[in-house]
């Protein structure tokens, strides 16, 4: 069996240069991937704790919104609220009617379809399927020859074609790292363009003031080709929306909230409540605090209008109590990412969880708290997975070696997913007697029909042997990603879009940019 | 808050040396541990296929014993199974009655005590508990200064000081790594003496011939300090017994099993059943054949004797079909962990898994295919975890780094099972009162009241900042681990045992090792 067959095999359709058509690549340049597709878990979710303990950290998160309160830095959003009848208002403080609470999140749909300008790039969010996200928002960029940078244009557009390369990153984030380089004033709209132009998977846009959000969402309508009344019924922006824990929600987020729940787009509200930190020191308690805001965010949503697209978010992790510095990928993050998902079910919302690690390097480290955090994200019941390939250093740096073991690490949890096949002819019954007791099975016919796609053919993994793999130069892991992220560059297409759009597109935000694009504070 | 008060309120009693309790060790010195304990799993274990499935899978491996059978390679063995009037033998051949093994497996008993000679680090086996175990049976070792090596006794014994210093480690392997310097003889005489002197945690044996195997019974007897007769009661020693899968028990591994069964011993019978090669290429199908040696093992396990302590063992993984060689941590391992998690579980039988990986150095690959098989053996419902530290290249190398790496792992998983705390005070509602909207928890009174014990503390991960982390040379996990396991080995204390017990011990040993210990085929 040749390495050509097995990985011919693997290598899935419309990525490929046009090039390629024509000369085969070189042995070694096609990186193994599965078919694109979200994801669906084929079990249940665990619990990690009873209903009845979901019960008690729903009733105190209530009480926290009811007799705490929290903190609306939006006038607009405050009279909305004062309107709806179910809050208490003194100043900036908003005190939820417990009822209002329940009523208002009632309204949001349990799943829905996240639009791409690529029909089949579209993705479903909810239920049992979990979609991989690119990384986002680090400062700061890292790979083996470069060292660790400012974010900038150049990689950051890179990223964007790394997210558009692999099959298994259903959609793009925020910014993979940010283009520093692109002046604030504009650089939505710049960077907004590139995504736009350089992928064909859903899109996302940061809540950083009225304008920003209105221009992204001119860019969605464009190049999804609606209408702003079509708009409203096809949710193909989404933002997510950090709480100011504890308990604010600032003017930018609560206009983010308002502009795109109003014209059916999807908010993400994610508390970021770092036990020990923003949020209580316990589990339980920063979760409970976790749940009263994102509750207190998603209600605003709903009554921003009913049935807008939400998702719960969850960000519990803890500190390192010698140093204060947050952690990632912890047993404590495990536990507040499956006890999120409780209550995300509870209330019937789709759950946003995210593949995390504090690593400095690309070493052992990185790869375990990555995976306890898929861990905790798989049986948590994850819906929508935030930063599923390249988040480093606790979110300050993306890694371009990252991605690549995170893409790896995603398809090995997308092959753990499949269905196990327990038909009449994989119990293989006719194979065991052929075979037969002492026998091997690497010739038999049951192994030779199969072989080729019977296992997982991993990106990154080396199972050489020791002696084979040390003639080799000792690769390790992140070596040899380095060598696959600028493979996978150089295999990255990008996605064809109409001339019309492209000139619909270029021409908005050519005026923006020419009207100077938005005010910033410098 | 000092390095040194969190660090001793995590540093567990009895682990100390002498020295320590006159003199502190320097900082740094002391290595954050869990107290020892067996692990619980707090909630219930994933199921992969349905329970219809399951039935599948169980009639087609009776169908596999009656039908094609099995190869007994002990005439024993065969005169006591046509005894039973439960079999078809031909020749070597044992077609069994599937009545037959369901009746004689349901005499194993669900869960055991597995005795140490300290009856403190005595534990228990089944339901919902898992043990982890020390890597076993490598050939060849590994560590950043040495290199990769053949196996010695000091380096075999430097592993049984790791698998006495940390507390995560519940019981001792065959041998962590083979002690090749020892002639096969008297090897188990001597290497079983350093292991019964070196720990005092429970013990295992090979079964490589019955007074190989008889040896290894008399001195668990006389470190256990029981008669003939209360051994019979009191399982303090385990064997492992692989069979030749497919379809296969050789002459040494069903001696062991008889001499073993017959004292009360308990005996694993893990099928080795690599997907591809000596069972069939699809999942089902290898755990199929998987099931049927397990059963076939356990049943005359239950001929023997009946009640005698037996643990369900699976092992079942793939090859890479491009080369052959085994592949660990993959996909399919977990798929195949949960699904023999399944079976054991149906046959209420503790159920022993693996922490594996391929990697040929303590790299991402190392870290990301160990956590897989965490993940799959902790929601699989392992209940016996081999090689649950230090194993490498898929059995071929036992490292001393990744052994503290696996360590800190296990305390991760560990931590991840503690039962969550949703009490009035953990849900902290008072706290949240306390700081209000915009404040910190750092100064809370309820943070100031948990801070030192909150948080699960990591023997490896590095949550430095990049500054002080490049501050201080960078170092990676793989650096980190091989100062720690050299701390460990310098924190390491012998277990006492009774001079009237070593007195008994030695003269037992010596006069084997005087006689010659046993036949060797050269």
């Amino acid at each position: 069996m040749s390495d050509t067959t097995v990985e011919t095999s693997i290598e899935t359709g419309g990525r490929r240069s046009r090039r390629d058509s024509v000369r085969r690549p070189p042995a070694g340049s096609t990186i193994p991937q599965l078919p694109p597709g979200v994801a669906r878990r084929p079990f249940q979710p665990t619990k990690i704790v009873s209903d009845d303990q979901v019960e008690a950290i729903h009733k105190a998160s209530l009480q926290v919104l009811s007799e705490i309160g929290m903190d609306f830095l939006l006038p607009e959003a405050i009279d909305l609220l004062k309107k709806s009848g179910g809050v208490k208002i003194t100043g900036d403080r908003v005190r939820f009617d417990p009822a209002f609470v329940e009523e208002m999140v009632s309204h949001a749909p349990s799943n829905f379809t996240f639009h791409a300008r690529n029909p089949d790039k579209s993705i479903p969010i909810g239920g049992d399927r979990m979609a991989f996200v690119a990384v986002g928002s680090p400062p700061n960029c890292h790979d083996m020859e470069g060292g660790r940078r400012s974010g900038n244009r150049a990689d950051y557009q890179k990223f964007l074609k790394l997210t558009q390369y692999f099959n298994c990153i259903d959609a793009s984030s925020g910014y993979s790292v940010e283009p520093i380089d692109l002046h604030p004033s504009i650089r939505h709209l710049e960077a907004l363009r590139d995504k736009a132009t350089l992928i064909d998977k859903p899109i996302k846009c940061y809540s950083l003031g009225r304008q920003n959000v209105l221009d992204a969402i001119e860019i969605a309508r464009i190049v999804n080709q609606v209408s702003e009344e079509e708009m409203v019924n096809r949710p193909c922006l989404m933002t997510i929306v950090n709480t100011n824990s504890p308990l604010k929600l600032d003017n930018n987020m609560l206009m983010g909230m308002m502009e795109l729940s109003s014209r059916g787009q999807i908010v993400c509200v994610t508390p970021f409540t770092l036990a020990g930190a923003m949020a209580p020191v316990t589990v339980a308690g920063a979760v409970t605090q976790q749940n009263a805001e994102a509750l207190a965010g998603l209600a605003f949503c709903q009554l921003v209008r009913k049935g807008a697209p939400v998702v719960y978010g969850g960000f519990t992790s803890n500190v390192d109590m010698k140093s204060g510095a947050p952690a990632f990928g912890t047993p404590e993050y495990m536990q507040s990412t499956l006890l999120g998902g409780q209550l995300a079910r509870r209330y019937g919302i789709p759950y946003r969880t995210s593949n995390t690690c504090a690593a400095n390097t690309v070493d052992a480290q990185a790869a375990y708290e990555s995976v306890f955090s898929l861990w905790g994200v798989t049986m948590g019941g994850g819906n929508y997975i935030m930063h599923g390939a390249g988040w480093m250093e606790g979110g300050l740096v993306a890694s371009f070696e990252k991605f690549v073991i995170d893409c790896d690490l995603i398809q090995m949890v997308k092959s753990f997913l499949q269905p196990l096949d327990t038909s009449p002819d994989a119990l293989a019954l006719d194979a065991i007697r052929e075979v037969g007791p002492g026998g091997h099975f690497f010739g038999a016919q049951h192994t030779l029909a199969r072989y080729s796609e019977a296992f997982y053919q991993p990106i990154i993994s080396d199972w050489r042997n020791y002696q084979q793999w040390s003639a080799a130069g000792s690769p390790d892991a992140y070596k040899k990603a380095n060598q696959v992220y600028k493979q996978a560059l150089e295999n990255y297409v990008q996605p064809p879009m109409p001339a019309a759009v492209r000139a619909e597109l270029d021409t908005f935000v050519d005026r923006r940019v020419k009207e100077g694009g938005v005010k910033t504070d410098f």
